[in-house]
């Protein structure tokens, strides 16, 4: 039997520093679990510009489609703020889930407890929080066509299409309630189907598949704006929402800010089947690249370390050990270990990117 | 010289309760301060579509156009859900905006201190907040063509278009930078340029009106979905944000619910000036028509009145007063009235929506 692969591609930024860490993770595992990963490493986003001239490589995106996993570190940074839209960094990111078709971003905002007090919300607003987003991922308004800036007499104009097909809708609904079946059994969907049409769809599909295919879990609909309005007031009322794919860009960002862990959160992308039987799946921290403290020792590596942990679970059937590596990483917290995003607390020292990763490892 | 003229559209759920403390207001300045409205009214919403089979009359369109300002109290509710998509309440209100060409929203987000607790934020985050969001109105996927449900082979397609031209932008950009320079004279600006080609001409554009007519005022640019975790993570970073109709609509009710003091938060929305140099203008409370608590005397009109008193400001040149009404609200809050939302506090019994009407105007 061949072992899982697992395609790295650590990008810009911090990206490099932190996918060091889940090195030695997957080192860890190969040794003391005797659980080995092929695991390959290629560029992406603005390493991959400098080198190729794209931000994806076609022999990049060949191997990404052919890999158990993909786990991603971040991509983009000042440095290519520049560019020409069609090559930006961010272009990279958004051919591989476009290519793979990883229609479903689950996009977990959980509250370490250990970790509460760097929410700007109350503490009983955010203890023990723990929901999972579901955002449409290869649709929508960033892929619809036609779009563009045209000149419409002396004028400039820039367009862009949302297009939500049944089918579209109805794939990333059903991963919400799969989801919710072994959570909290309740799916909130969000879309504005008082003014926009592709919301109405939106609305029925969901409420179709939820009679025909899961009248079991609870189902609740909610316009965007009010969401935004109740994630801020109540997070805790939500376990899965499910949304397209611009309003989960802003609803799960806010959402995973007011956990306090941004920089602790990991996200999973995924898609169909293989024949092998797993999705195609892309995994990547939440956070961005932040240009400003990399090479600097300071990343945490926590959020990527989880977004391996993810891949445990959602690509490689290993929940028991995605479980086991989680835990790991809560102890590390509790214990105090901070990396200097992280500080806040008197006299505490920062531990750097590496010393966070071997505490992990130390705790496994 | 004729009064002012204020067309004063109820419309729904706690809309008429709410209203008519506005009237006690406009009656208590036409008897004590001698300033006289010509006040006319007439129905939006539900309320429209009851009697005339529309949620807006030709007739009430046409005299929205001729008055100085519009004030409205909520639209919609549950006895409307099942509506065709063309006649649903909200339909009012947008017609109303679109061609008043209301293209400038004004949400004011801001923390009462006698309200702060309220928030679920902490106390430091949201004590003292006072931004202002500038959402573009009139245009942007809610409005763009081709929009629509239509079937493809046998699927169904749901489609919205966003389309911005230079000169939407330009206008709405010149809103904000001119509120900046009366604030903290700071602007930032959030679309999604790195993904949306509309987002890149609305940076464009914002950037060219600031160099060429404000390059005074400080503007920053932010990606949407980071500027939805910063408002969560730190606000006070603000003064003005400027943004687009579906953007803006998320961040502002965001941006209100932080505050803690979403049910007593004010909106107006202008457009050009008329011959009499006034904008066209609408007033409306950012809450709801609350159907669960309509004609129960527990809706909290300050919302309301606060967005006569934007009216005040902006439509007639009444700053002072503005300014008078505004205190009004803050004395009788301190004073420790308080609505049935804004219950928590122990041993506090609330008063109903007309002793606060009342309670307002004896502070006036
Ligand atoms: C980088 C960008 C293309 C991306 C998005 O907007 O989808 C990012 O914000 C994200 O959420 O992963
Ligand atoms: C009622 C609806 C049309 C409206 C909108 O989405 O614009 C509302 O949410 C608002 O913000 O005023």
């Amino acid at each position: 039997m061949t072992n899982p692969s697992l395609l790295i591609l650590p990008g810009d930024g911090i990206g490099p520093e932190v996918m060091a860490e889940v090195r030695k993770i997957i080192e860890w595992f190969g040794t003391k679990r005797n659980m080995a990963f092929d695991v390959s490493e290629d560029l992406v986003g603005g390493a991959a510009y400098d080198k190729h001239g794209t931000p994806l490589h076609d022999d990049t995106m060949a191997k990404a489609q052919e890999v158990d996993a993909v786990l991603l570190g971040a991509v983009g940074g000042p440095k290519y703020e520049a560019l020409d839209f069609s090559v930006k960094p961010e272009r990279g990111l958004l051919r591989l889930r476009k290519e793979m078709d990883l229609f479903a971003n689950l996009r977990p905002a959980q509250c370490f407890d250990a970790l509460a007090d760097f929410s700007s919300l109350k503490k009983d607003v955010v203890a023990g929080l723990d929901i999972m987003i579901v955002r449409e991922l290869t649709s929508g308004i960033y892929f619809g066509e036609p779009r563009g800036i045209i000149k419409e007499g002396n004028e400039r104009v820039g367009i862009n299409t949302q297009r939500y097909t049944e089918s579209e809708i109805a794939r990333v609904a059903r991963s919400a309630f799969e989801l919710a079946r072994k959570r909290g059994n309740k799916v909130c969907s969000m879309e504005k189907a008082n003014v926009m049409e592709s919301g109405v769809l939106w609305r029925d599909v969901v409420t179709e598949v939820h009679q025909a295919e899961y009248p079991d879990v609870e189902l609740s609909h909610m316009y965007a704006d009010a969401g935004a309005m109740q994630l801020c007031r109540w997070p805790k009322q939500f376990d899965v929402i499910v949304t397209d794919n611009l309003f989960g860009d802003l609803l799960s960002d806010a959402a995973a800010m007011l956990t306090g862990s941004l920089g602790m959160l990991p996200s999973a992308s995924l898609g169909a089947p293989m024949a092998n039987g797993r999705p195609k799946a892309l995994y990547e921290p939440v956070h961005g690249s932040a240009p400003d403290i990399a090479g600097q020792g300071k990343a945490n590596p926590i959020a990527c370390i989880l977004s391996f942990a993810m891949a445990l679970r959602y690509s490689f059937d290993l929940g028991a050990e995605a479980d086991r590596l989680e835990a790991a990483v809560e102890q590390v917290l509790a214990d105090g270990k901070r990396t200097a995003d992280l500080l806040g607390e008197e006299g505490v020292t920062p531990v750097s990117t590496g010393e966070m990763g071997d505490a992990v490892v130390a705790a496994l």
